[in-house]
């Protein structure tokens, strides 16, 4: 707030500063402009717009130029990390305008709700023709499965069996039936059993709010049939999606574990700190990142559908035993805490900590990383 | 790979990618060294370097400067705050070599611990003179504690009291004790009983890895004096650090929620999985982003010294009805999801809701950001 007089003062510093920042702004602008014109020529040779390995080859390339300036690698590749999936976000609108020779006709049956829409924007995006059938759509499921290629089956999972019924047996021979259920096993019999056509089961593991499918999982359960199974592949992959492809009966073990243990314990700790009368604002306070993460991801579930968490919960066929070991675990290490035995809470850390070893120190650094970018914006 | 014969083809485009990547790199580099110039100068003049107000005026200006080009405000926000704390860390190191007229004596006991380094590398960047005294240093703490203006004591909680019952008659008058135990009732009651000069507890809301204090949360609680209370909220405000005043009971009742019941969660849920025998690995194939983040985030608990956080959860005195709240939500919780029975799933689901309200869709937006930037990391 002085030293106008030096020669090179503040003020100076300061405009310095800002025309650098704007010239960032302007190279960061013509860079999405960039990528737009190669996702432009790619659509048009057909090629495939994401390669995870050109991806990371690119950000090593960075970190290295970075390094040889003295800058932190860290920086840099959170950096062009940042920038990549901007520029993936961009590259995903230009495809509407290409692929008219590869589109194909999507039925989308429950495509108002918040998944289905993604999903029609999705395929849309990629130059397919979209149908959406939905329960105050003038088009119904019937009419939209008879006139699709494929038909995508994204309904509450309460209703998922009987819409399957419904649109089944309308699927076209050489056309295929898809679900998103966030189950599998039901959902994938009970398509195998409405219809002859080709049959895929998918699992989005992630919430319709993301901006793109880029570096999101999809579980992948086929069904019946190679064509169409192959299509949705590439389909995902060419968007930089993941796939992970199992049996619905491994998908659903799996989802005990990711999504009934784990909703349980979130459930819990929040109805904890209500019956504890915890002031919400004033713990934030004193937040600890740590705590500040755990209670964002708590308020985050409750901000969401209370049909959805019971469908998931009390629809998995495996939830005894995982509802069971989390009760047996709480009351262990709770009973720790209360009795004050130092001795018992150390072997119980110890006992536990052996099973994450391997784990543990890879978790460290990656959540180091999150937390630091957490508290940037606290 | 191809069109080589288009008049901008996909080798230009990628040529004019690696100008502008080359560039920006460039600019970044450039803007850390002028930011280091900023500190220089402020150091010189005996400025305050962080200014959460200027910084927030700074993102809220590039935010617009970027939408006035097409861009998405919130990728603008993303990259600089992301260079913005890059900045703090690069100016931080500057202080070392200003100040010395404002140079104090900090003697640190448990200097050579995790915590105790860091706190030693922070004030020696500030310029002041640091005397580290541990278990295998030639310094002894009493010796540290006669020689010192300000005697910080950072050692394991269970040895806290003792260490400050050695300290505290060595620190002179005028000076002042510290801990930064993370609790706070005894070891303030322990410092007031063991000398007459200044006192004041810290607990730093982190851990030693953070890079700096920037954005970070240190609790406060004054014990007795207020001139170096005033000099230790302005040493740790001077370097953006976010300071929490309460008292000692006020804090502990805090962590007992923030450290015992979110601890015990945690340490539960981990057993959970070891119980049910889940393979760490194959879970994590599956990773919908919110599991992955609670599993990395319990495996950096288990990273850690099970005697920290047996003290941490022992030593409180709150912790006995925080850990049957626990206990009691829990089998609340999955009493639920094992009976199936519906109903009651979506009153208890809404019960709790109905407590976050207010804050669960900020918790969304939240962290919908940063899932975000886990994604782009995995």
């Amino acid at each position: 707030m002085s030293s106008r007089d030096a020669p090179e003062g503040l003020d100076d510093l300061r405009r310095r500063l800002d025309e650098i920042d704007a010239a960032l702004i302007g190279l960061v602008a013509e860079r999405l402009d960039v990528a737009r014109r190669v996702a432009k020529r790619k659509a048009r040779a057909g090629d495939r717009l994401f390669h995870r390995d050109r991806e990371e080859a690119v950000v090593a390339a960075r970190r290295d130029a970075g390094a040889a300036l003295g800058l932190d690698p860290e920086l840099v590749e959170d950096l062009f990390r940042r920038l990549i999936l901007a520029s993936h976000a961009a590259q995903s609108v230009i495809l509407r305008e290409a692929r008219a020779d590869d589109a194909r006709r999507v039925a989308i049956i429950g495509g108002a709700g918040a998944m289905g829409s993604f999903l029609a924007r999705f395929f849309a995006e990629q130059g397919h023709e979209v149908l959406i059938a939905d329960v105050a759509t003038p088009l119904t499921p019937e009419a939209a499965a008879d006139a699709a290629d494929v038909v995508v089956v994204s309904v509450p999972i309460a209703v998922t069996e009987e819409v399957i019924g419904r649109v089944g047996p309308r699927v076209r021979p050489g056309g295929a039936l898809m679900d998103v259920t966030s189950l599998k096993e039901a959902p994938v019999r009970a398509m195998l059993g409405s219809t002859d056509a080709e049959v895929v089961g998918l699992h989005p593991m992630f919430g319709p709010s993301v901006g793109s499918v880029h570096r999101q999982v999809f579980a992948v359960c086929p069904g019946r049939g190679e064509r169409w199974l192959g299509w949705i592949r590439e389909t995902l992959l060419s968007q930089g999606a993941e796939l992970v492809e199992c049996s619905p009966d491994e998908h659903d073990r799996a989802m005990a574990v990711i999504q009934v243990l784990r909703h349980a314990a979130t459930m819990a700790f929040g109805r904890a700190l209500r019956d504890l009368g915890v002031d919400i604002e004033d713990s934030l306070r004193f937040s600890s990142p740590i705590y500040r993460l755990e209670l964002i991801m708590t308020g985050r579930l409750f901000a969401q559908s209370p049909d959805l968490y019971a469908d998931l919960s009390l629809g998995n066929a495996h939830r005894g035993p995982v509802a069971e070991a989390l009760e047996r675990a709480v009351s262990q290490v709770a009973g720790v805490v209360r009795s004050g035995d130092r001795e018992a809470f150390i072997r119980e850390f110890r006992d536990v900590a052996a099973y994450f070893e391997g784990f543990a120190e890879r978790a460290l650094v990656e959540s180091d990383s999150l937390i630091a970018r957490m508290v940037e914006r606290m």
